[in-house]
Order: structure tokens, then C-alpha cells, then sequence
């Protein structure tokens, strides 16, 4: 593809984004970018756009030699990876939303990048109207990146925020969200907290270099979260929230989650209310930078495909600095979390499995404790997530394996055991 | 300049961006880029690299063809300025941190990058660590901007969180501010609101294609707010924040000015504390979002440098959308600002001004009053810089021309004039 050439594009889906995006690319002349023909999946739907722009057959796009870029915003994530795959073969530039997809054949995907030399921008697949893979790649690409921290799935973020502003119970709450368009039919790729899994497994590899699949990945979502945890929250006078965290500890090796988290008042992520995204990352050089937006939804996902297409203009691809250019990231699981524990029964925590226990409400129907876990106990077991327990990571929740002795040994004089 | 190549570079300045800069960069092998020739006003000085890295003779860098991007991070307007053109006219790219010379010669700046067609990268310039000249180009390039407003000046917001945290009045707040290295030593070009209005005028280009000269800006520092308008704002609960502000109006044109204002509790500025910036972005697609960060220091700013010199690499240069491929935005003075006044004597207050007055206090030594003025009497008067008179307007405070008939009759019958 020639620098500031006319761009013609072969879009695949043609649902709120995709329809969208073909609207506002023939308002844009002065994008130089037109769509050719889009490929879609049901031909009797009625669509706002002329019958001849739609195709069925996927290859009359993929083998069309005039288009030269293919825009993906699909939700098949299997069929988009063929359509992508296809795509780089054949020569074309790609723009993809999928972030299912992406995070799941992330080595495919960056092996077809480095053979065939073509950009694959992805802007809309994590935090959609955020800049924040652009911002990685470029901004921060030699700047040392301590840590990055985010609020980066839209429904769960409305759904506790509902629980904390209007004490609804989640179910109510989720209710609302779905009633609003911020959650889907079926919630759980968002509440089970799949999606932001996905989402941190891309950021991951534009931030450290780090390619992990999914499954590598400790999570969980906000299915277990319960009305007593907000107000335990409250009296603490913190806000809890779905929080995607890495850090880079002083071993070099990286720590990464995505679990819920008391969150305190002054926390920037605190901040981030309703549907809303949010993305702090600190560095060495910039210091801590946080950037706020909508993460989902038809226009903000189509502004980020769209901002995509025009940086292809100037030939604009990723770099993975941090991958190729750098020593890559590299996770760990050899570090400690503290956590908050709430639970029906003391049968269903293995108390044996805490460092030490920092404090304990046994009283109530539902208990909780806080205490500190080995990270290895979560990546290796399930009861954290079983048996109605619910589990949220403290604020700055990361404890160093270097750390853990002195702090225990603190922790057990305070309590007057040693 | 090709692609991708080796980028060898002329640094003028060698303060604490300029040092910080070489350092990095002397680091990163990765970045393909070193610094072959610093220019330096005073060759006694003791520096930490080799003394054959120095010159005095600027032409030594400017004439040498290995070099094919200047860096310029010196304080001097006129001299930056002259530096740049001879840069240009010599096919060098330009990466320059120099917001007054920007905005000063903002016309001849834009010319040269026309005739030449070579990059000027000037990132640092504005919020330094915050990306928002690199985001209005390329994430908002085809995103309808209905409005912009940040705090883009750091010493300045530091004075005013001290004086609301701490309660310390200004002279208080600004030595500490000078102690702590956020205010110069000779502070005027940041409280009275000169660095705020040069970044400003840089942003409106990037934002909207407006092509202001700083004469043209209705500005004001922080200079006469008092500590009693701390205590109202407080009242009110509201924060006082130094706001540059733009916003499109209905009739196309673009509202702009950088004036002293009561953000509510709620707003995101009132989120940005001390030294800290913070940028808020409202447009038709990706909606609000709001970036925040550093936005000066040594470390902020050779951040931002780097990442223009790395976007270099690839040949990055800022098309300039909204001024060349779209109709360039207009300032108009066609509009209304609800305002709060407050002043030693009604006789410093040209009353007949107001087109209403909403809410007075006259029974204490300072007066105020809140009421709304059309935005040529801030154009055309000085009276409201003068004779410690503190003018703050009010949140959201755009009166748009066609509402003010209707705004005017209700305020009128509420207060029982009519």
C-alpha cells in the first residue's frame, strides 16, 4: 500500500458500527477512504445502504485486488480470524474490533504482522474511544512503564456503580443496564468478566510485550459480588470496581490480574462512573497519566475504527516496541495479593492457604476476612470463586515476594501472636 | 527524510529537557536516533557529556547535512523562532517545545510546513506529558469537537489547590509553589495566564483550524483572585480553577477564551489537583474524555520530545485536517459569559454592562455579585482586570446569542422586575 493513497475497503458486518462507520466515511471525502462492499451474514435484513453495496460471499471481498484494506467489526470470533488471516495474505491491510479474537490468536496474528508487513490496528478492542493501544505504542515506547491499571468493561462498571448510588441488588442493577443498551441479552461475556480479560490480554502485549493467551490470565467478574460487600466498601470509604492491573515488580517480571477491587475515594479509578473507561498508567518519565472515556457503544467504538483507518493513510502499524525491540515482558505468579474474603461459611476458605489474616467479622450471616494470599493460590485453585465466596483485592494490593517476610512478621507482632 | 531510517539529530538548549533527552536517548539504540551536535548559549558551564558534543555556532548544526532533525528546547521566543526557519529551509524536521514562539509565529510556522512539506512535532508544547495535540490530529480528526476545555498550566493550579486545601492566600501559594520548583522564579508568564493563553492558541489549531494570534484571546491569569472568592467558591462548592475553554456554537463559530472558573465538584477538572493538568474533549462520536497527566517538568516534557522524535521515524507529521481539508473554525465574540464579580467598590463595576444581575453581596468589605456580560465587553474593556476586581465565570458559562432574549425575560421575572 502506497503512502496518502485513496483507500478502499472491504467491511465485514454492517450492524450499529459498521453501519455507522459507512456513514460518516461518505460524509468524510477528505478521508479519501470508501467503502466497496460489505460482506454480511443475512441478505432478507433491510439495510440503509444500496443492495448492491452487500455481498454474502466473503471472498468476493478477500480476493478483490482494488481493496486494499479490510475493516473487521464482526462478533464470530472464529470467522473473523479467517477473514483476518485471509486478509494478510492476500495483501490487505486490516482494522479489527474483535477483541475476543484477537486475544485468542494473538501469536497467529502478530506472526502474520511480521511475515507479511502489514498493519493490523485495533484500536476499537479495547476501551473504544480511548487511545490506549495508540498511546502504548507510541507514547509510552521507551518510556519505562511501572504500571497500568484500568477500568476497561463498560456494563460491569455501570452495574456496581448502581449498586453503590442506588443500593440496588445486582440483579436489579444488571437488570437496568440491559434495559439501557449497556449490557447485553446475555451478560455474561461482560459480567463473568470475559471481556475484560480479552481486552487486558491485547493492552498486555502493547504494553509490556507480553503475549499471553487468555487462559494464562487469573480473573474473575462481578458475578459474586454482593449487596454486603458495597456497604463493607462504604464503611471503608471505598468504591469497588472491576479492575485490570499489571505491574512490573522488582524482579523485572510482571504482575497481572483482572479482579474486582476496593477502590479508595481519591483513586483516579474512582472517578470513573457508570458505562464509562478508564486507564492510569505510570511511568518513569510522564508520571502518572489517566485517561477517561466511553469504552463501548456504536459511536465511540466507530470513532476508534475510524481514527484507525485514517492513521493507515500514512501507514501507520504498530510496532511492538516492547516486543521486538525491547527484552519482552515476562508474567509472574511470585507475588502476594491482599484481598477482601466474604463468605457464607468458614468451610469454604481454606484459612491454611492465608498468609496471615489482618482482620475478621465472623458475626453476621455473611463473614469476611482480609487477609494476604500467595498469587499461585489463585491461579492454581477455583474456591475463591465457588460456593457464593466473593473475593476483592485491596487497594495497591501487590505484595513483592521480597517483601512478604518482613511484612508478615509486622503484621503477626501487631496482632500480638509473636 | 526516508523511512525509517536512522535519524541523527541537532539539539538546541541543554537544560534539564535537553539532558534528560541525550541521556534517554543514549540509552535507547532501539530509537535509531542520537543526538550528533548540542548548541548551548554558555560554553563555561559545566555539562554532563563529552565537550566535543557542544557548539556555540547554531550553524554549525544548522548547515550540517548529516543532520536531519533539529530539537529545539530553548526559552528564547525569537531565537527558537529563527532557529526553526533556518531548520526548515535547510530540509530538517523540527521538534520544538517552544509554546510562546509557537504561538507567536503560529501563521509563518504553518507556511514553512506548507512550502516545505517537512514535520513540525511540538507535542511538549502543550500539557507536555499529555498526548492531546497528537490525539486532536489523528482521534479527533474526523470527530465533530463540540467543545474543549482543559487546565493547561500547572503552577498556576498548584496555587490554587493550596489555596483551597490549605487555605493559604496567594503570596503564600505561590512561594510555596516557587519553593517547590512549579513556579519560576519570575512567575508572571504563568499567574497571569500568559503560558495558559500560548498553549491555548496551539490547541484551538489542532482542535478546530482556528489560526489565533495570543492578541486575539480574551485571557486572564490568576493574579486577583482572593482569598474571600475561595471562601464564596467553597460556599457554592465549587472549586476555582485557571479554565482555557472553546466550545462550537450554534451558528458555527467557536467560542474561546482562558479565564479564571468555578468548576463544580462533579466536573473532571475539578479532579485535577496541584501540579497536575487535565484536558476534557466533549465530540459527536467518542463523547466526553478527558486526559490527564503532567504537564511540565523536565522528565513530563523530554517524554513528550521523545515521542515526537519517535513518531519521526515513521515520518509523522500533523496534517492539520481541520484547518486545510475541512472549513478552519472561527472565533466569534457573538456570545454571552455568566460571570462572577467580586470588588472592593461599586464604582469599579460599570454596571450598565450587565445585561442582568442574578445574585449581589454588598454588605461586606468585598462585594460580588453574579450576573452575565456580553463577551465583547471582556474583548473591548480592560475594567475587569483593574482595581482588584476578580472576574471568575461561572460553570457552563456560555450564554449562546440566540438564547439570551429568552434567558434575559425569565431572569427578569424571577427576580420581580418585570
Amino acid at each position: 500500500m502506497s503512502y496518502h493513497q485513496q483507500l478502499t475497503i472491504g467491511l465485514f458486518g454492517f450492524g450499529v458500527v459498521g453501519e455507522g462507520l459507512y456513514k460518516v466515511l461518505e460524509k468524510t471525502p477528505s478521508l479519501k477512504a470508501t467503502i466497496k462492499k460489505v460482506c454480511i451474514k443475512n441478505p432478507e435484513k433491510k439495510r440503509n445502504a444500496p443492495a448492491e453495496l452487500f455481498t454474502t460471499d466473503k471472498n468476493e471481498i478477500l480476493f478483490d485486488e482494488e481493496i486494499n484494506v479490510i475493516v473487521e467489526v464482526i462478533n464470530e470470533s472464529e470467522a473473523a480470524f479467517e477473514i483476518v488471516s485471509t486478509a494478510f495474505k492476500n495483501g490487505k491491510a486490516v482494522v479489527s474490533a474483535s477483541k475476543k479474537m484477537i486475544a485468542e490468536h494473538l501469536p497467529e496474528i502478530l506472526q502474520l504482522q511480521k511475515e507479511t508487513g502489514l498493519p493490523f490496528l485495533c484500536e476499537a478492542a479495547a476501551c473504544a474511544s480511548i487511545p490506549v493501544i495508540r498511546n502504548l505504542e507510541e507514547y509510552y515506547d521507551n518510556d519505562l512503564l511501572h504500571a497500568i491499571k484500568g477500568i476497561i468493561n463498560g456494563s460491569t462498571n455501570y452495574i456496581l456503580t448502581k449498586m453503590f448510588e442506588d443500593k440496588l441488588d445486582f440483579k436489579q442493577a444488571l437488570l437496568q443496564a440491559q434495559q439501557l443498551g449497556f449490557a447485553e441479552a446475555d451478560p455474561t461475556l461482560d459480567i463473568d468478566g470475559w471481556d475484560a480479560l480479552n481486552k487486558w490480554c491485547i493492552l498486555l502485549n502493547h504494553a509490556y510485550g507480553i503475549v499471553a493467551s487468555p487462559q494464562q490470565i487469573v480473573f474473575n467478574g462481578i458475578q459474586s459480588i454482593q449487596l454486603s460487600d458495597a456497604l463493607v466498601a462504604k464503611e471503608k470509604n471505598y468504591q469497588i470496581k472491576l479492575v485490570a492491573q499489571a505491574q512490573k515488580l522488582q524482579n523485572g517480571k510482571v504482575a497481572a490480574f483482572v479482579l474486582p477491587q476496593f477502590v479508595k475515594q481519591e483513586d483516579h479509578l474512582a472517578f470513573v462512573k457508570n458505562e464509562y473507561n478508564g486507564v492510569v498508567i505510570e511511568s518513569g518519565f510522564a508520571d502518572k497519566q489517566f485517561f477517561y472515556g466511553k469504552g463501548a457503544g456504536s459511536f465511540p467504538t466507530a470513532s476508534a475504527v475510524l481514527s484507525d483507518i485514517s492513521a493507515l493513510r500514512y501507514d501507520y502499524k504498530y510496532e511492538y516496541k516492547k516486543l521486538y525491540h525491547h527484552v519482552p515482558g515476562e508474567l509472574t505468579e511470585d507475588f502476594y495479593l491482599k484481598v477482601y474474603l466474604s463468605f457464607d461459611d468458614w468451610k469454604y476458605i481454606p484459612r491454611e492457604k492465608l498468609e496471615w489474616i489482618e482482620e475478621w467479622h465472623a458475626e453476621d450471616d455473611r463473614k469476611y476476612l482480609v487477609g494476604v494470599l500467595p498469587f499461585k493460590e489463585l491461579k492454581n485453585s477455583t474456591w475463591w470463586k465457588e460456593n457464593n465466596t466473593s473475593l476483592i483485592v485491596s487497594p495497591e494490593p501487590i505484595i513483592e515476594d521480597v517483601e512478604i517476610r518482613k511484612l508478615k512478621k509486622k503484621s503477626l507482632e501487631l496482632a500480638g501472636v509473636i
